[in-house]
């Protein structure tokens, strides 16, 4: 085997960033980019980057510098998922709901040398700079993303700030750049790519670092699993601040798709015209999505002239809302994953009322069908185990341990906390803190995150399982349930739910809806109703209802 | 960036053994092989593998040993590309046509420490290993593969051979295995994987060498190539001894889709049959398949109820074969590879008449479609350099270059052969030895192999382009160009035709017809007809031809 060794010919570091140059090499013509009037070809948007990089580079940003990037949609954030790369740099996109105190902390531990700003959110960012003494966290240039040219007064906002002298323009950057820069591959695909923030419903948010290889890895993941062939359009209903946008900025790259930009205007009605203006194909996010779509779509409505495809991952909403939609000829898979797994690691379609008729499941299937699915391609291994001794659970449904991944494509680690990443790396595995059961089939169905589960006179309860027997009810519209300290039994079931529009329901009927379908230790003791509390991605925060479960006791 | 170092939760050797551990867990009942009447899930190949590979382990093959294969396309050879590796060792599979002395060539190369042979090859590796010399050379285990259990004579035969005492059945070797052995993954993926003779057009075959990580990536490439989706019918039409299969046993697997095995029966009728039976969406080879497939196809034969992609890599037959099989339903892709790159590196689909029609190119964009193509994703980059300089020629569709690739997809290097290795890889590309240009549009066309380029007054002269004009001749087949000497002129064309059936025309007017279509010193010196020299695998052995130029000479 002597002399077989790779070299440059045979081994090129994996990295998103080739898939751009593919991209303006064989796919130069087509569109890359439609933003209203604004379209630009593939050949174009690499143009644009390489001239970007070029600029960042001028600027004084290299190797390893971190670069924050706060905006919605845009294809300018698109962009910089390629040019920060292309000077080696890390690239580490905000919620844009953030508060200043939140944004502040991510600042804090990113200590971005630059942050590009969408000029809507300039007074955001300025107030959360304000708040951090340390000079080293403040970026020291700023970026404007111009939205329609509208950010000139901000721009002289920003300039009387002392601090900040380093104001530019996106379009004055591009202008800086020079076509002929030359990209700086990572010298090593594990090399970091970006960060993303958890959303921190869990505690304080935690700095999750992607690597080159992990990204395009994902990303070829990603087209596998949407079965996206090579004329894919995509509708960006997922914010880019969620892992990268599920990665897809690199997904449309490596297709040679079409990205569509909406902006933040993300309605039934614009995702509608939208599919039926640009053919969209594909598109995903939180399923409050399909809720919006189904709000308006109407009786005899026409059919979807082509295919559209539709990846959620979350609470799934009603069967109703589901099946309006795929009455309309839309397709829906249903996904589970994490900002720590670059996104979605198992997924599963979701069952059409006819597959389900002919299942004999009917409503119970349907039930279950967002808590299951298969690992993707690219994922080495996704298992239930028993965190002590490592072991999988018994394939019996009942068994309940801790769903854990083995993949290339999950993150490298927690910014500045080895501690923490050591410790949800250990023994081998990645653990969610995720809880589940291993089904006959060897599919595995999501119980709740271990800190969701409850014990209830001694019993564990899955609180994921009681929300998914009242959701069934015709008057509830949405449930959360958390556990609730009691004297005697240790925690009882405490259930917030939302009616539907003009219904009404009382909470004795609620429990005795309940009592037929669960065990009673299972059946909520408290029933109350008002709005879920949601984060700013449309996560229901457990740990606020828990306070107000907790409150309530005190009275 | 501390404590941010990949691991064995985010970090495993990317290896095409993942694919079948996947496939048995995620698409476990789904059938993995149809064989006449034998039939395999994912979940029955895959502790079939592990017994095999356990088996394998007992007889004492470990890391890096090398594992012979001789077979024509069974289900046990697609085995083998998994239950080799799974103890670290390296599969080579043999060309079925070679001659005993090409064979006993490859088996002093290779040193095998076992060999797999099917029962119906048993005499030419016999015959084989009688002409080698050195014991180390021979492989002390011999594994026959049994063809509906017709082996036992054989069996008997070899056992009379003093040197090979261990002899043993696949069934039995089965037998021996444990289903908890545990599997052998690479520590590192640039292991070697697999071994693969080039047909040796060219010269003395040279072992071409894969990786596990080239052999990973290669596979999903294709996914992505073929657009192949979650229930594809693969029918092995193309030999698995021509890189691997093109890397299909481990594609089928990355998608969970069906092999269907026909033995060597590959005719029209048996494709056809197969196609309608199986429901069959993907199949790939040399050109020759869609010659097979035209003739059985009957006017007003129904359309295909359901989709069907063929992948073809060499010279295309003359355009109505293809439109035969279009009409028909079939989707024609061609592609340009080499075994150096485990398959093909650009593809492109064939146009459909329509197309052509609407692109107004017709006959003339036909005949360039084959040549053209766009990289896949994966490949870093194909280009045309100047071999001196290394500079891209310019996109003007004149200048000839070389092609060069750089790839993760490409080979580690050629088998004991560390000078070959250096200078193929020479300046960080592989050098193809193939010439083309630039289009425009920076599409590629293939010029010819370096070999195969003359000079005719000293001017250069692609052979290829003068088939491309003869071939439209309506009498002819198929055509091969060779340069012949010339005194005066250095060399000048010679052409070999094979005329269609029942046709008639004359040298004469053969070099009428070209003469209206390329430039008088491209135009044959020479006409001969008769049938073209092809080696075992279809591909037309240009040097028998040139050698038979010459010999015309010395009349």
């Amino acid at each position: 085997m002597e002399g077989l060794v790779p070299c440059d010919a045979n081994y090129v570091p994996l990295s998103p960033i080739s898939f751009l140059e593919r991209a303006s090499f064989v796919y130069g013509d087509k569109l890359s980019t439609i933003y209203g009037n604004t379209k630009y070809s593939w050949r174009e948007m690499h143009e644009r980057c390489i001239k970007l990089a070029s600029a960042l580079s001028q600027l004084g940003i290299s190797r390893r510098d971190m670069v924050g990037a706060i905006a919605p949609n845009i294809p300018a954030l698109n962009e910089l998922h390629f040019v920060v790369p292309m000077v080696g740099a890390i690239l580490s996109t905000f919620n844009t709901k953030l508060s200043p105190t939140i944004l502040a902390l991510h600042l804090e531990q990113l200590e971005p040398k630059l942050i590009f700003v969408d000029s809507a959110l300039i007074s955001l960012v300025l107030d959360s700079l304000s708040l951090i003494s340390v000079v080293k966290s403040k970026p020291s240039i700023i970026v404007l993303l111009q939205e329609r040219h509208a950010g000139l007064e901000t721009l002289n906002l920003i300039k009387q700030e002392a601090s900040l002298k380093n104001v530019l323009t996106y379009d004055s950057l591009m202008e800086m750049g020079h076509a002929n820069f030359k990209i700086v591959h990572p010298k090593d695909e594990n090399e970091p790519i970006a960060v993303n923030f958890t959303s921190g419903s869990t505690g304080r948010p935690k700095g999750v670092v992607y690597s080159h290889r992990a990204a395009y890895l994902s990303t070829i993941a990603q087209i596998f699993r949407f079965e996206m062939g090579k004329m894919s359009v995509f509708l960006w209903t997922v914010d880019m601040f969620r892992c990268n946008g599920w990665c897809f900025p690199w997904t449309m790259a490596a297709s040679g798709g079409t990205n569509i930009f909406l902006r933040d205007d993300i309605t039934g009605k614009s995702i509608m015209d939208a599919v039926f203006l640009y053919k969209v194909t594909n598109f995903c996010g939180a399923p409050i999505i399909l809720k919006k779509i189904a709000d308006v779509i109407d009786v005899g409505m026409d059919k979807l002239p082509h295919s559209v495809s539709i990846m959620v991952a979350g609470t799934m909403p009603p069967p109703e809302v589901q099946e309006k939609l795929e009455a309309l000829g839309f397709r829906i898979d249903c996904g589970y994953g994490m900002t720590e797994a670059l996104g979605i690691v198992i997924s599963k379609p979701w069952k059409s009322p006819e597959d389900i008729h002919n299942d004999q499941g009917n409503e119970e299937e349907k039930m279950v069908s967002a808590r299951e699915g298969i690992h993707n391609l690219m994922v080495e291994g996704v298992d239930v185990k028993d965190p002590e001794t490592m072991e999988s659970v018994p394939n019996d449904g009942e068994t309940i341990g801790e769903i854990m991944v083995r993949s290339n494509t999950l993150m490298l680690g927690y910014l500045k906390n080895s501690q923490a990443t050591q410790d949800v790396f250990e023994g081998g595995w990645y653990r969610t803190r995720d809880l589940g059961v291993r089904l006959k089939n060897g599919e595995i169905e999501l119980k709740d995150r271990a800190i969701d589960m409850i014990k209830v006179d001694g019993k564990s309860v899955s609180t994921l399982e009681v929300e998914g027997v009242i959701i069934r009810h015709p008057m509830v519209l949405e449930a959360a349930v958390v556990g609730k300290p009691h004297i005697n039994l240790g925690e009882v079931p405490f259930a917030l739910l939302k009616l539907k529009e003009g219904s009404s329901v009382t909470p004795e009927e609620i429990m005795e809806f309940c009592s037929i379908h669960l065990p009673s230790h299972m059946n909520p003791y408290y029933v109350i109703f008002g709005d879920l509390p949601v984060n700013s991605t449309g996560k229901i925060q457990k740990f606020t209802l828990r306070e107000k479960a907790r409150a309530l006791q005190s009275r």
